[in-house]
């Protein structure tokens, strides 16, 4: 859980969205509240809500960690302490358990049809919310994918229109030895040059799942498979993933965990 | 939409989040882009995705403003200069506009639905992001509700069981002259005693149509109608909302116009 | 006094502001030290100033809390610890006690001089330290009135004068069921009608006490008098507003407890 | 004005002070407003309401500069541009013009009564509006003072208490060779061992003046007068205040200026 | 330019840095000033320089981009507006200039001596200025290397002491896909082992020169050179760097080229 | 130690550099690591590197505080706790031991030659860490000079050009009377013309110590030696030390010793 740590000065802006120009107006009064979830998912954000409750002062546990199956009436948290803490904090734990479970659980449901496939995460996230975003698709056992642009050089399609494909992976490739390249590609010649080019990982984008099997089989006949990792990506629904799966690819990426979720549903009561 | 002009710090932050620790790698390069969209909707966000590339020294322009109706095909913003930039601003632009404009088209399809009753967000909002969703209500039609704790009091269920209902609206009113209190109620005799006692609001809590409005009745022979607002909220869909708009209340609040919106599909190309 | 964790960001820049640059050169010794008040008057601000102490590690304790009546010579507040954390706390301790102080003891004068009508602050604050005088107002008695611009809508001059008031109040409505709406006349047919508009609040801006207690007795024979707060404001002093308070309204806002507050008088002995 | 640049950051702060959680709800609408003074005195803070225009697009302009006097009626300030940027700039506009220009005036009043003698600020300032209040000072023709506990070496009554004076001087003088060390006394006996032990500046604490006077000469006949610097302090009035100015010092250091200062009254109009 | 404009609200920090509580005391004045360098090197840190003198107002231009070579005498940047603007902007931009320029310099060295073998940077940066410093090393014809813990995985000794090599090598591997992972070995077998496990780098720490050539030519024997970069790191100075550039490594990382830099000499003078 | 406490906001920002975008990858385990230095030295930043370890929720203790001498293979500091923590907290803290032991270091090996002269920094330091190095340089037993340009005011060549001698030393001393002015020279007769316009004290610029001797010579032979401090300063070296320290000086200040000062080299090691 402490590997969270990194999160407090978020979680303080976070507060701040939600509190500022507040002025008590509650006495003290000691309270307990427990939050229960109202769905069956995967939970994220745990260690988050707790540090919430922390926050102002109120005692907080739980029984669960990130990437944990839950079910419709667990109770998930356990808080103790002043009510006008635990009122202050509960919105605010609520949002961050709905958002991050929500991504967890979809998240989950693609890993789960994707037979060992890697299921990873893109940049299309909410603006300020996105390490949370992240570390839920990785509780859902998905894979992070780019933190940020400094993650992994990306050569996509606009790159391609500006410097062609060839001296596009070039700058790339020039950018630091520590990072790899991947190239967009969706045309199954282009995923030959890219190859021979010496891409670190090549992305089908809105490639059918018979043409990249295709484009594998060339690539493998021209020994181009090794070494090599190979993402499919664009338009991967639940319906459609398996046939993905199946096209040969190591990683398929999906927009949908993060940007077509909806929340998890949890509820907070005093007793 | 020089309204906006207070969103300039978040969406510097938005930046940094997405590009802390990168480093420039490819060459000045003069280029234009178009912004599209993939489906129809309300957009939402457009002076917000202009600004981030104005960020980045790239000029941007549009035809529309937050509110409008979109059609897929639309071409909704052009963008010319350093396509370093272009390439830099297009993930957070994007990401603002699909946020934005998923949770506008979903306001204003309740709106619809809504018959002329009002339909209101929530705080259930993603962290961090709370303002721009907060506009992406008013721009499908609908009314923001309560931005932060310090913007209505509100007793609600926890409140009550913690001070009783009389305690509580006391406590509220006292707080300031300036703010209305509003009232959750799941009972029709305790939206009796919460007209009695001074609310200006009053919620009914996960309460059927039917029931609300045999209330509504009893608070109108007992005189307490006028001056009282009346809200709906909990559990509403597209599918039963006509029967909540036909029940007599002022206000519906709807969870789901944040937590259960996708995001509108936008693309931006180099041309 | 958990209720003012909110506080802790503003604290930490004020800190900032007294210490930037500053390199310690004095020895670690441990000290006991007092802090007493050399006026009678009502304190604001002792957890705040205690969370200054705590901030240097420093232990603190007192036997009042934000609205007690304090008299010459009376010990505050007590600290214990390294001599340089409590010098350090010294100066910040005694600004936020002194302010805060000064604004809750002239609001207290007020309230006792108004004969139960409500006292209310304005937005007339030093920036930067709003939400600390907001809380003086309230230790000495008073309402906060608006935290900030997104609190309430209030129709002023300047609006009624670009829009014209229907227009004005229209607008005003629109803007969100939570927030009440207030409206600034200083003629008695302007009262009439902006409570025919709906105004939750209506504010007699420099008005005498006669011409407003008659507008009541016509708002009254109307039928208006009803649901609708109404606040005196402008020139409004510590001789004139006995008169003001037996002229009907409901609230009185005093620019003058804010800006016309001399601060208490605070020392810090160490013994 | 460009000599205030470093401001902005705090502006910043304080319009979100002043607008967090806003929503716009009025139209665009083109306006001129204007400012005007309802008392005599002294202005200060006149670059900073410009720029508090110009953060939400309106253009500003003045005849006056930090420092001039301004007569009950002047024209302060002209603003010109979307009515909306103009009614979120009033009040930290005036705001600040109230609260520095009310410093600026009570300085220079004490400034015309000291014949010359330096008049200077205290660290008595509101906590996170110092800076502003440290140049009021200056525009009335006084002296800041310490900025922060950074800026000169003070050895006041609790250092001595906790050190001795000797002690406390040689810990001071070893900070730095770029400070210089003030010591406060209260005995004629301790100005003389603080001259000798190589005080830069001495302050006679709540001392009258006819004992300064006193202190002074025996100082000088011990050829001690020169090369330091004297400072009266503690309990200074604008009555009292020509007879310090007589006793010898250099310097008289009047916390009123800051704690005791009532605002000067501004207003804006739109036109 | 623009690429580093990001760079923004840290150069903000350092300019407060470098005058919180200061007040202006000259008049302004126009002037003209040139910046010169007293020692050959390569330049870097020109457009943040110009940054600063333009936050101030001041204009300011230059014939120069990071990593030109520049000589003693040459005039470097030419700044033109209120004297007052660029005496504040002159020490931060010389500073600037100087620590990024010494580090351009001394990479440049190690590059020379290098023969086309890749020189690298390490995560051994001034707390606050790495992100000038890694473009420093750029400038000077360097790889950053990782900017921070995010960007690459390393395995380190620490990590293997504590999970084994096999175990800490998979840990790495699940982290991302977009990740390369490094691993760190100091004996010939476990270069083996790592380049078996996967590692995508491997890095010999503190090997000699004949040790590490006699490990490639093992590593060759295996075929397991290709498709994995390899790196020499741990007491490079510029005396033994053309041995280790002949050892067969892709790339050679030297702690000094940051923590041994002298900085360039630079000095403003206004004409 | 608490002395310190003012860099708690840094040291989270120079956290987040190095970690902003990192996602945990390793499992809890408990370690126990050690530093040790490489080096003899003198050791500064050692409260820093324990908050650093602290901040991960590491315990972490030492035997030294800073101005200490070490010597090679010392042991600096134990830390023990989740080993997470402790290899994130690893860098950090290294470099913040490395840069600030090295400047104290060199700091020293000038004290040491400077037979009782004061030796003092620059405001060359690192853009972000100059209050660390500030600090460094205290412990290696030098006078940190000016903290930022508020510190005292000072007079240089390119004031001198600008406003003459007398009228740039006139709006010096009217800045306030807290600050001390000292005044750059290159001439005899400019220090004697400083001297009797009331210069704090007198710095001379890249004059050789024959000249500085005959300066201080000529000035005592007027009066003008007393109650003013004399500073050498400008391409003062190891070599050359002690004939500045010789020629009658009260202070050099010495550039190098943050700008060409090598760090100290410090490791970790989990055992």
């Amino acid at each position: 859980m402490r590997g969270d740590i990194c999160m407090k000065a978020l979680i303080e802006r976070f507060i701040e969205e939600d509190l500022s120009g507040y002025i008590e107006f509650l006495p003290e009064i000691e309270a307990r509240a427990v939050v229960t979830v109202r769905e069956n998912g995967v939970i994220s954000g745990i260690s988050d809500a707790i540090a919430v409750f922390e926050y102002f002062g109120v005692s907080a546990r739980t029984w669960f960690e990130d990437g944990n199956r839950i079910t419709k009436g667990d109770l998930i948290l356990e808080a103790e302490g002043d009510a006008r803490g635990i009122l202050k904090a509960e919105r605010l734990s609520l949002n961050i358990l709905g958002r991050m479970s929500g991504i967890a659980t979809l998240t989950a449901r693609f890993v789960e049809r994707a037979g060992g496939v890697k299921i990873a995460g893109t940049r299309k996230t909410t603006p300020g919310f996105r390490i949370f975003e992240k570390r839920a698709i990785i509780a859902g056992g998905g894979d992070p994918h780019r933190f940020n642009l400094a993650d992994m050089v990306m050569i996509k399609e606009n790159h391609i229109s500006l410097f062609g494909l060839e001296r596009a992976i070039e700058l790339g490739k020039q950018a630091s030895f520590t990072k790899k390249v991947e190239v967009e590609v969706s045309a199954p010649e282009d995923a030959v040059r890219a190859a021979e080019l010496g891409a670190d990982v090549i992305m089908f984008d809105n490639m059918p799942p018979d043409k990249i099997r295709e484009t594998m089989a060339m690539l493998e006949a021209r020994g181009l498979r090794d070494h090599i990792l190979f993402e499919a990506s664009g338009g991967i629904t639940l319906e459609n993933i398996t046939e993905y799966a199946e096209s040969g690819v190591d990683i398929i990426s999906v927009g949908a965990i993060t940007h077509h979720a909806p929340w998890l549903d949890f509820s907070l009561k005093i007793v």
